[in-house]
């Protein structure tokens, strides 16, 4: 069929063609089919959206990403791309062959697959898992399309919290003690998504997080390590695309996962890296058999790439740390690293980074070097060199100026401290937008509590905001107090 | 966040809002995320898409479904939807309850969820099918949400073939066999989506096809029967939304398939309904076992919505009739009618109409009245009553001037003639849409032959789509000949 094709420019991902639905029945064209539009020499392919407003018959609307071929264009449909068939494969509980997933690993990064097409990829992975061959296929497919850090020593270490645990900022005390020791860690963090704070948030409260690959290599070579924001490095593109399909539906799939950290890892140069993966009532992982199932599949694709990994299962069923919101959490972490702070947060901490000394063969104490006081000497280095004040001190990390603390109503025992409902509760408080906003814990799991004892204290940057929080509190119970020795929870 | 709302037509089916990345970052928006817009009393929810482009910094882009509310706008992110939990719910294989299907056929319809979501739930009913409470809630459901057509008179009956059988154009036989004996049988069918023709297609060669509701009460009124394109009545918007989202997967789960059939006669005003399920080798449904379960759960969801459903398991190893295409195909009918004609395609309609007449309680014989010429009359009443020539006759029904005769270059017997190849040949010689394209087929299953006789006939209106589908018949084995006797089919 011929169209004269124009650029019509409706901001989507994928390149898109727009045919009137007179042309669209004439060419026997559904939503979503492929069409493959040429113009001399010039051919590309694009996904059909039909309208009746945007473009008037004998016209077809083009998007940017295939705007090149304009004027008098010959049209017809064209097949579907083989990774769907091979999605469609995954659908049925078939195992993927290492090519089958290169195909969608480059058509995902292509973005040649529709919004469906895409979320149907990571719904078979969720529904039917990957095998441990599969995680291996899909993590060296995403390094091989994407680019990747060299460096010219050894080791390059690196760790990486799966995450699910309120407060858990161990990364801006992990870095440098590992830094001061003179092994480089470039370490990049994500936002939250739906925590209270990410690394990077909290990271914010000190200094800059966004820079570049090469900024990134500057800090490090200054410094030997950095704490940024991996959004901005952009390492695994493709990672990137499957989580924004993921995240609308709440999937995790732990194979996906594997594939996400350890594809980031070995593209940014890791050559050691130590996963933290918390399990308990309440964190991603709730059983101790799953996380070391999880373990196993994370060392063998890991030392498949060419890494050397070391899983620490971690308690999980609680937060860690007091503070819970960027600013609250980065005065956990300066107060650890001046010698004093939370004793979950620094003992986790110190656990983590010497489990990468050992395993890199460096012959230093992590416990040492934050004793010493050169870890927290190295942290204001990297705040330095990230465009932060070297001098913060606890002082100047004040949370927002509207609090409230709330007190317990019985006397018991604290039985659970739920990491997804407290990180709820910050949010609704403001975090991570409103830094200042967040919780502070008073009390932990298997605490003795008489009546009127604190349990937590709001922070909140806007009145409203604590409000929202309050009324959270009342209709959830991120803390759970049980009369001593009392042994039913809930009776259905 | 304070923002000045303004339209954008970017012609999505969702509800969409664009920001600037900087100012999702600020609201800590991802793409796909809901948010709340609110402009004074008027409140609505817009799915985020992320923009550097398309619009600036403090802007806020919104499309035409919610371009109701624009000016100075307050913006939140909003919690998902709880239809995208449900479709989480069943992404973990657990049976979705009747409300929590309710919401997301109520949110599909309203064109609530991305695709993304979409994607999702088509991949969740198809990885883990649907229990039969669920198939029947969905049916109520979509029954529910869409308008329904009231008679005034019983019995309604209808007749639906889960198709893939190339060829299988019994409804414009059936159908005046029904209507010639007084019978009410107001039937819509689909065009073409994977095949060579549609109903839809080949009634298109003898008239009009597209008819609003009250056009098709007129015509049935008339002469008790009609032949229509569905896709004009439009009577299960949300059913089709969910085919638009399976049929880039060419998803094709059972128990969907029931829902939405059964969902589009209950809607029609059907009383009784015969569902034609043809199984076999290279068929949709591939054995018998598979076939009897749809059966008993197509009779099972049928009966609970107040139906009368019989269901023929027929042969559908290979094609039904000699022509496949819409001219080739509207052939076939028009000399069955005339009293010759393919004789599977003759006995499979009359056994059609048969089973509808017991079922209604009609004193008829279906065979007397195509023998009789009462079917051949009532189909040229409709026909006229549809817009078309009445007298139509074979003669004017010419398939494409280009064609090509293949012959057998051995000796033996056919064993094999394939449905979704042979749909496939006819589609490349540029079947459905040039009407006189096709294939006739010069044998079926277990004729013997000698070399050089004829296999099958190409036709097609351009040379150049004769020679694609001449390049696709020696690249595939549409039909398949053996030495008499051998067993082996194929050696790996």
């Amino acid at each position: 069929m011929q169209l004269t094709a124009r650029e019509i420019d409706i901001g989507t991902r994928t390149p898109t063609v727009l045919l009137n639905s007179t042309d669209a029945s004439e060419l026997g064209a559904h939503p979503l089919d492929r069409v493959r539009i040429q113009h001399g020499p010039d051919v590309a392919t694009g996904i059909v959206e039909i309208t009746d407003e945007l473009v008037d018959p004998g016209l077809l609307g083009v998007t940017r990403q295939i705007s090149h071929i304009t004027g008098e264009v010959e049209i017809a449909l064209a097949s579907k791309p083989d990774s769907a068939a091979h999605i469609t494969k995954k659908l049925d509980d078939i195992e993927l062959e290492r090519e089958e997933i290169d195909a969608v690993v480059r058509d995902i990064n292509r973005d040649l697959l529709s919004d469906v097409e895409l979320g149907a990829f990571v719904s078979g992975v969720y529904a039917h898992g990957l095998s441990r061959a599969e995680i291996m296929s899909l993590t060296e497919s995403m390094v091989e399309i994407g680019e990747t850090i060299q460096w010219d020593r050894e080791p390059i270490v690196d760790k990486h919290s799966i995450g699910g645990v309120a407060g858990n900022r161990v990364t801006p005390i992990v870095v440098p003690i590992v830094a001061a020791a003179g092994v480089t860690i470039p370490k990049s963090s994500s936002r939250a998504v739906t925590s209270a704070a990410g690394t990077a948030d909290t990271m914010e409260v000190f200094c800059d997080v966004s820079f570049s690959v090469s900024e990134v290599r500057e800090i490090v070579s200054e410094t030997n390590g950095c704490m940024v924001w991996g959004g901005a490095v952009n390492l695994s593109p493709v990672d990137d695309k499957i989580i924004r399909a993921e995240t609308p539906l709440s999937l995790d799939p732990p194979g996906q996962v594997i594939a996400s950290v350890l594809s980031k890892k070995k593209s940014a140069g890791a050559t050691h890296v130590v996963i933290d993966l918390p399990y308990g009532e309440g964190a991603k992982v709730e059983s101790l058999h799953d996380a070391r199932e999880m373990a196993e599949d994370f060392t063998r694709v890991g030392t498949n790439l060419g890494m050397e990994i070391d899983c620490a299962i971690t308690r999980g069923e609680q937060p860690i740390g007091r503070g819970i919101g960027p600013v609250l959490e980065a005065r956990d972490v300066l107060d650890v690293l001046e010698g004093n702070g939370p004793t979950d947060l620094r003992s986790k901490s110190v656990r983590l980074a010497q489990i990468l000394f050992d395993a890199a063969g460096v012959d230093e104490t992590a416990d040492e070097i934050l004793e010493t006081g050169a870890a927290e000497s190295k942290f204001r280095e990297i705040v330095g060199a990230q465009n932060g004040d070297p001098d913060v001190s606890s002082k100047d990390l004040t949370p927002g100026p509207h609090e409230e603390t709330i007190h317990t109503d019985r006397e018991g025992v604290v039985t659970h401290v739920d990491n997804k409902l407290v990180n709820e509760l910050a949010r609704r408080a403001g975090a991570p937008k409103d830094h200042g906003a967040g919780v502070y814990l008073h009390c932990r799991t298997r605490d003795e509590l008489t009546d009127g004892d604190p349990l937590l204290t709001l922070y909140a940057e806007k009145r409203e905001k604590l409000e929202q929080a309050r009324t959270f509190w009342t209709e959830n119970s991120p803390i759970r107090v049980h009369e001593s020795g009392a042994v039913l929870i809930e009776q259905w």
